[in-house]
């Protein structure tokens, strides 16, 4: 058995940066040589705790070292070293920062903040696996758009048109001056919001439409989802089929009581998670209604996770490691512990 | 010119009935012959300020009078004087009600929160005018039920299909204990929500679907609104019918800045509207889409007192006092200056 252990290395250590580097710690085949801090915050010193190499840029050395931190080197070393980059910094810095992938000639998986022109492939597991597959730059979308992809591309039906309707979380939980405070505000001034946009960067042929409204929480994401579907499918179809990847896990509010996004993410608490991170779609079975060839449901998204499980798959397909998906769902679900939620869900009836 | 002016009494002095009472108080038509208030609270000090007579069960009138408040009698004297009553007790309590209204053989109006059987007929101004004239129980629907059948009546031809998302506010403004805090949470667990059933109460021609959320805010309800309808709809079509009856107002985020319930709460306030309320729907005129056969756009609810207007023009109908319906918008629109926010929002644009 050859072992894979390939160098990556992690650009920005924020809300994405920090898990996609947990992950590859959890990964056999991936090694993570650094990450990239640009200013000193106690995240650094947790980092250093767990075995990871923080690598800054030249002039902030002497701050981090003032703090008790001791770099490993300058970011420019970092990127030398790796053979994978994951560009998690703040929206639209990826561009920028493609440069220097470019320069070292490295590999990049960019974010879903970024303009689909930085890469040569938007990418969602379930939608496009095999496209990704020996690219050196590729986006992999945002946390709505990863949660609407993978419904669309888990059904063997394309469905006729989709809306979806987005109640997005105001901040994330650190982000204590984001608002809206108490209002309901426009996410997008227009329907359809950015969002079917982004979708269409993935799949073209299917017409989504999305609307989208921002309301003062921190937790979750919820999508309001409708699909005008063949009506042959019954809603068992659906339930089967979406649920073969684990990547989306039903949950049925009357058995569990679990009716709210912020009793989701304390099952994901109650289940070790760490962060409470929910890397599954978790739609609330209840909610599932037919009416001729129209499908909806109701389904949250934990918007700082749910992007992580995608970040690793897409890594197995750039670097060519792998070319059959469903075995690639099946590592990265078990590093991440993806089937957990699903197993203690089918635990918690009353 | 016959002077009308019937006696009327509201009972029950809460989010509901106080917005009544000092509605019929603007009204040239019907005169206020006094509230009934169950028990004390600063609220009855406020009506009789305003020269509101205050009628309470017999066993309470000491509570009111050590309290400072002098009870005309009791609220089955108020019952026998009036012509007509104004059902605003909490939900389910109007059922009970009835006994009184019946014993002395009285109109009564209910409202939302109580079971369709409690009245002859559901009632939404818009849709079903006629249908409550000269009734003696009429159910006036409540906020969303309203805010959607404003839109389903306006217009001249019918949608085949409408489904419409809700994103809910999580309480009053002063109901300080109710949640959820930072959760969305499933209004109902079904898809329809029981919005859709409450809509068929009042026109069961249309297939209405809803699905409904919970969110932290008090100000207002927000309504993603689809339309099925006929290809050859316009949007300026659409917005010219919605906006005859002047219950539907169209705002432009884009040039007012108003794209928030809470921007439009201070429009309102600033309009000096009593209690900062809008009796019209909002739409957001930037969200207005059509592909093909199907429309969408957002609007806004204001809970507490969209269906005061729809209060007032009923009591014309079941009175037998005006059999048009345009006339009857047109007296109540004018003694609540139902205009202004139009008319404000036409002069605020950048």
């Amino acid at each position: 058995m050859v072992e894979i252990s390939v160098k990556v290395a992690v650009n920005g250590y924020g809300t994405i940066g920090k898990r996609i580097a947990d992950a590859i710690l959890k990964t056999g085949d991936f090694k993570l040589i650094g990450v990239s801090k640009y200013s000193f915050d106690y995240s650094a010193i947790l980092a250093v705790k767990k075995g990871i190499k923080i690598f800054v840029p030249r002039e902030k050395i002497e701050e981090f070292r003032s703090n008790g931190v001791e770099p490993e080197g300058t970011i420019d070393y970092l990127i030398e070293e790796a053979e994978l980059i994951y560009d998690a910094s703040p929206g639209k810095q990826g561009v920028k920062n493609k440069e220097l992938y470019l320069k070292h000639g490295k590999f990049a998986v960019f974010q879903g903040g970024e303009p689909p022109e930085v890469a040569e492939v938007s990418y969602s597991t379930l939608c496009n696996y095999t496209s990704a597959i020996g690219r050196k730059y590729v986006r992999v979308v945002s946390c709505n758009t990863t949660g609407i992809l993978r419904i669309l591309c888990s059904l063997n039906i394309k469905p006729t048109s989709v809306f979806v309707t987005i109640v997005r979380r105001a901040s994330d939980p650190r982000e204590d001056t984001r608002g809206p405070v108490n209002s309901i505000l426009l996410d997008s001034y227009t329907i359809p919001s950015h969002h079917a946009r982004d979708v269409k960067t993935v799949i073209g042929e299917i017409p989504v439409t999305t609307a989208s409204v921002v309301v003062p929480t921190t937790l979750m994401h919820v999508q309001v989802f409708q699909l005008n579907i063949d009506q042959s499918i019954q809603l068992d179809d659906l339930v089967e089929q979406l649920g073969k990847s684990n990547r989306v896990v039903f949950v049925d509010p009357y058995y569990t009581d679990i009716d709210t996004t912020g009793k989701i993410l304390e099952l994901a608490r109650d289940a070790g998670r760490t962060r409470n991170d929910v890397y599954e779609n978790i739609v609330f079975t209840s909610t599932l209604y037919k009416q001729g060839g129209s499908i909806s449901f109701i389904q949250a998204i934990h918007q700082e996770s749910i992007v992580i499980p995608e970040n690793i798959d897409v890594a197995y397909a750039m670097l060519n490691l792998e070319t059959d998906v469903f075995r690639v769902l099946e590592k990265t679900n078990s590093a991440l512990g993806v089937g957990l939620i699903k197993d203690l869900i089918s635990m918690v009836g009353k």
